[in-house]
């Protein structure tokens, strides 16, 4: 009898892990994993820190390479881009690029499927985004690119556009390389994930690495000189000269393939799923960036570029398509980052998500220390807490401060995901000494006021 | 009418959290409290770093001075012994001491009392025990008095037997003054409350301070020269020089008073107290480190000197007393501490534990990192994590790393006090970027172990 055939389309870190958990639990299956990039099993998370030079050579990022996963019997076919699912004939069509330049070409057949796509950058559809100098960075390959810019033209000024977590992450990059940066964005805060009460902390924070802010423009177009490369960025209001630009303005799902295909799409068009991270088709299965999600507090599909997620449904795909039966009860949204030595967090509901799933609210924040008061080294922590009227449920958090602040997010992690209320929180046997935080915990002051009412 | 009088014994941060509650709920009641050493409302968890000189002046580890609760319209009696407690005629009678003699005495009558008498260091029956340069610690009081002996005796070679959290502590603050110092414990590893395999990494960390620890040996004696000050630490198999001895050997509930007054004690002979902080006497109340709590693991009364439940505890008291109607879940055992670099956490049961309550067990232990593996600076952490067979409802964590593992361990107490299996945990939507975390947290990393039964 023939082997059974998994394609898996995508070699980021989802389809790397289900490649590997279906190599793990299935030794008869034959694997072939397909992607568009020169890199597979990346973590596309280093990409600012490689570019700031903490992180010494992209191959630190590399988790295994290409040859390591042939040993495990897994076929990676590396700068394949795959163009075409045939759901019918059960194939793929495929073409290896070299250079910009198809070398390769030809049809691969399966008997299962798994579509891990990603996510990709949203690119605004403006005057001169294509000239040179203008990069959005979504893969290994992509800031490989930046920082090769950086090096051999040696840029003097940036702008940054977009204000999430790239947005921000990219900034501090070129600010440590030297560049003198500006970061622009559309809204009146940094971080729309944020509620404006934690942002302006965080604004004051980019500004403190020394880069411009400049809120509440709107990104018109590209200015481009003779020879083709970006010159400056006009906004609603103001033309800020530029070396090179950086759109930071998030990313969506990668789900064309699918979309072409005829899958269902859900929430952005990313790929819909059952909690097996089965498509509806039997054979046919999708993990990673491109699939939409659960949202664990307001139970609705949702959709996000989430490391830990893809990691996680990539496994789930791969153990679930050699016949196991795990599920994927979803995500919070969590969220941390770091500007400059200021950490910030954030999960679940922020006012605004909270308004718009329909909750009666109501929200504290506490300015608390991150160790004892007379601990030296202590620093500043801000946590905003949101829970529902009445009921007192959490619905989320959001944490601003010094070292030793963000990670404190996974206490309320773990309360969402339990259900737990503002009751509950105040009670929690939370670790204390005084290196490592005051006898009372932000979190636990917050909950305190919220269930006082106060 | 007259006021009704509220007398609060011990004015530790239960006594002085239960008066401030009382005081800001009922502005009418006549509070006063009394207190045996100079200090009210001060840090005693901060006492070793006080000593270390990490915290420059005692006065920081004061939160509030007896004037500012003064002017609350808190009376507070400090340097003032309470005696006894006649619950019939509702009268404590106290002495007040001066350099050790009494000067003043009386009895004081109270409609409403808090017993937060604390916890003291058990001081073994031994030859030797009262001589000059054997110090136990327990209070602020008895810190200063070895700080004092450190700056005026000089002392060059220092004992500390007993390798609890007070035995580690007072082991680095004594290196970190200069001293040659020697750490006994009568088992085979430190830190009982941890896991022989998380435990030697511990006693690695000590070594690594430079200081010398010898375990396995029952302290027998104290040899005192002839000016009646401690020469030589005798062990069951060693005899150690030592200027100065430190006995970290634990603390019991200090209990004594209510014991001869009648109240009903518990476990360790702790004072028993109902949910809401309750004596069995309806105007007697009880909080801090003397009273019996609840493990909520186990579901069993348990005792433990933990300081944010002394706080709760006295808050809840202070509340209840007037009027108010909350109650105190009970503690897991959490605590954090500190060995050089290194960090120690843990919570819920260990091994010998979860053995002792019956529960059918299971531990895995992994290796992990606290940032990506990439990122610049990254620590190791190693967790040990315990679930019950079957159920894999989770029982227990114990963390050894270094900076920024231990607050790792408020994921599982929140997921310990939720009653979380390791199957939720694995799915937890816990914090991550490349500064904070590895893609897979050790402890999803050691849930799905056990949930895998691997």
């Amino acid at each position: 009898m023939a082997k059974r055939r998994l394609v898996v389309i995508g070699g980021d870190a989802a389809g790397m892990s289900a490649a590997a958990q279906a190599r793990r639990r299935d030794a008869e299956l034959e694997i072939t994993v397909f992607e568009r990039t020169p890199y597979v099993s990346y973590a596309s998370c280093g990409i600012p820190y490689y570019l700031a030079g903490l992180v010494e050579s992209k191959t630190e990022l590399i988790a295994r390479t290409p040859e390591e996963f042939e040993k495990q019997g897994i076929q990676v076919r590396a700068s394949h881009e795959v163009t075409a699912i045939d759901l019918e004939e059960m194939t793929v069509s495929y073409r290896r690029l070299q250079d910009g330049q198809t070398t390769d070409e030809g049809r691969w057949p399966f008997d299962v499927l798994v579509i891990a796509t990603g996510s990709r950058p949203v690119v605004p559809n403006i005057p001169g985004v294509n000239a040179t100098g203008v990069f959005s960075v979504g893969n290994l390959y992509e800031g490989e690119m930046i920082a090769r810019y950086v090096v051999s033209e040696h840029p003097r000024r940036a702008v940054v556009v977009g204000t999430g977590y790239v947005g921000l992450e990219m900034t501090e990059a070129l600010v440590r390389r030297g560049l003198e940066v500006t970061l622009v964005g559309r809204s009146q805060q940094v971080m729309s994930t944020l509620d404006p009460e934690i942002a302006v902390k965080v604004t004051e924070a980019v500004r403190n690495l020394g880069a411009r802010v400049v809120l509440g423009e709107h990104l018109q177009g590209l200015e481009v000189d003779s020879s083709g490369r970006v010159r400056e960025v006009v906004t609603s209001n103001s033309r800020l000269p530029a070396d090179m630009v950086v759109l930071g303005l998030g990313v969506r799902p990668n789900s064309d393939l699918a979309k072409a295909a005829g899958l269902r799409l859900g929430v952005r068009e990313s790929i819909a799923v059952d909690p097996y991270m089965r498509t509806e088709f039997e054979n046919v299965w999708a993990a990673g960036d491109c699939i939409q999600l659960h949202h664990i507090v307001t139970g609705r599909p949702t959709w996000g570029s989430v490391a830990t997620a893809a990691n996680k449904t990539g496994r789930i795909a791969g153990r679930n398509l050699t016949g196991d039966h795990v599920t994927f009860p979803g995500i919070l949204g969590t969220a941390v980052t770091k500007v400059g030595e200021v950490e910030v967090a954030r999960t679940g509901l922020n006012a605004r998500e909270a308004e718009e799933a329909g909750f009666r609210w109501r929200a504290v924040q506490v300015d608390s220390l991150t160790q004892s008061r007379y601990y030296p080294g202590t620093a500043s922590l801000t946590l905003r807490l949101l829970a529902e009227e009445g009921s007192g449920r959490l619905l989320g958090a959001q944490i601003v401060g010094g070292q030793g602040a963000a990670k404190r997010i996974d206490t309320v992690v773990v309360a969402l995901q339990a259900g737990l209320s503002v009751h509950e929180v105040e009670d929690l046997d939370l670790s204390y000494a005084p290196p490592f935080a005051p006898v009372w915990e932000a979190v636990i002051l917050a909950a305190r006021q919220l269930a006082e009412g106060a």
